[in-house]
């Protein structure tokens, strides 16, 4: 027989933990289902400083922090635990599938978050095994290249923070861009120029160019750069190669159940969270229109779980829209 | 000449701090006008257990480290500042007035946050006065009342909360609230039932009932109650009263510069945050829609700010819809 919870969580990062703050205190009985460990991608960043109220906090220390706050409200957390599929029942339970278990729950809160995207490009796979060469965390990886040459790719927020990390391990940093102008905000772009201009510089930047091929014999030797202006390859010499370009949702696991968007992210309605499934709710970074922040993802769960209250009073709110009068603080 | 800010927050509590943080971290200019100190309702609370990775902080503590977080990164506060017009200029800044200053900003977040609703029956007025009687914080206040005797009104999870409070000062608590049922979490009503069927307990509750009038000679000496059902008034003799029924949005200010709902919660498209202005975004808890939590008022902060520079990157953006690669963390 299945177990049955209030609420199931699917995901155990900041936005699964934000609900499941909400939901267990409330005295739901929540589960959270958690593919590897909680923490997420966030668990690879070593220094935040822009979670309100903390000057500087490592992942995994916010996150022990967060799991013993839910835990002590009655959150179960399964570890190990990958949803395979989840079906809506003729009584309006949610069924969530594992490989090993199934659980039923009133109501279903998706929040899988993202993982990293590849360059899909020859010897990225190859290489990808630890201390081979190629890597998708700065904070988790940089002492493993002290005093070595790297290879950086991308040009947003965590590329540059995660570039300008590995100068202070690495002989030198060369970071790869495709583009003159960097996504990244503007007080890091200003760091980064910074570290470029310092005199001996252990960081360069090769722009308006992209990595066609990573080679070597058993390990990274060297990295091959393309030139998209020119057309020009050349080749780097280096023991290392960090990619840094972005996310790809977690979604695979909810096609044809929920809607996804064109690149694979939920669609959901932007004021409650809600899919097109009643009882099925989303947060985080999975989503469409998401801020992809730790602090609106962990509002995100909270904010799926106020209105999943909202579902619990009345269904049939599932298919109405915005009343002012539903804001469920108000008295 | 009017100062000119790259973002002006209005309303210095956590919706405005959120906000600050992420705005002047990414070295906008940015001011907040703050028409009291920062902080706003938050600072009326004793226990905060429910703001992810804080087991209990106080709010004016979990505000002095917002504060210094934001002033940090640049954030300018000014405080006892009032605002009270907006208007969009013709080469699209927004000026914001105070009655002494003049501001102008390329971008302007609506963060004032909302107020205690009043009762509105006769003597409510009469003993505001600080130590009269009258009072719409019970962690604020409940200290002078030791050993009296007091009244609650409310049904929400200020007032159970509150009410629990106020049981460890006061010799006797009687709660009135106008139904059977209450809008509290059902963790806060088990509380304060388990309370109520203590053995000589010194807190009572009136459902069904209603407060129609606060008396007495200089300070509260009784309130009068009203029952619902049966209309039978009854007087309680008691040193105070403590109203706890909800906000009231603080959005007169922009009554014919943006609009507003039937209840005074400022309008915006809940995916963006934006209003009918351009430049012009709302966050918290005035706006239509809010969740009313303290988290997911500084995450309003955040997506606006996160907007904003979308906004700023491409002004035309304002009346499209949503678009997943719009989403501001991708690469």
């Amino acid at each position: 027989m299945a177990e049955r919870y209030d609420c199931i969580i699917i995901g155990g990062g900041p936005a699964g933990l934000g609900a499941s703050l909400y939901a267990s205190r409330d005295r739901f009985r929540t589960l959270i289902l958690e593919k590897f460990y909680p923490g997420g991608q966030i668990n690879t960043t070593d220094r935040i400083e822009n979670y309100p109220a903390f000057d500087n906090i490592s992942g995994p220390d916010l996150i022990e922090k967060m799991v013993h706050q839910v835990t002590q409200f009655g959150t179960e957390i399964k570890t190990s635990a990958e949803v395979t599929a989840l079906k809506r029942l003729d009584d309006g339970n949610i069924q969530v599938l594992t490989e090993e278990e199934t659980f039923t729950a009133r109501a279903a809160i998706l929040a899988p978050g993202s993982t990293y995207r590849k360059l899909g490009v020859p010897g990225e796979e190859k290489f990808r095994r630890a201390g081979t060469g190629v890597s998708y965390c700065g904070t988790c990886d940089a002492p493993f290249f002290k005093d070595r040459r790297v290879v950086t790719v991308g040009g947003g927020n965590t590329a540059v923070e995660d570039t300008l990390h590995l100068t202070k391990f690495a002989r030198e940093v060369i970071l790869v861009h495709r583009r003159q102008e960097f996504r990244a905000s503007r007080v890091l772009v200003e760091e980064l120029m910074a570290k470029v201009n310092e005199s001996g510089s252990n960081l360069k930047l090769r722009l308006d160019s992209v990595v066609t091929a990573i080679q070597g014999e058993g390990k990274v030797e060297r990295t091959i750069v393309k030139n998209v202006k020119t057309g020009q390859e050349t080749a780097i010499d280096c023991d290392g190669v960090f990619v840094f370009v972005g996310m790809v949702p977690n979604t695979d696991f909810v096609k044809g159940f929920v809607d996804l968007s064109e690149h694979g992210y939920m669609k959901c309605d932007p004021a409650y969270l809600r899919t097109k499934v009643p009882g099925v709710f989303v947060a985080g970074d999975c989503r469409v229109g998401a801020a992809m922040q730790l602090v609106t993802a962990v509002a995100d769960g909270v904010n799926a779980v106020m209105w999943m209250k909202q579902y619990f009073r009345d269904p049939n709110w599932w298919n109405e829209g915005i009343k002012d009068e539903l804001a469920p603080g108000g008295w």
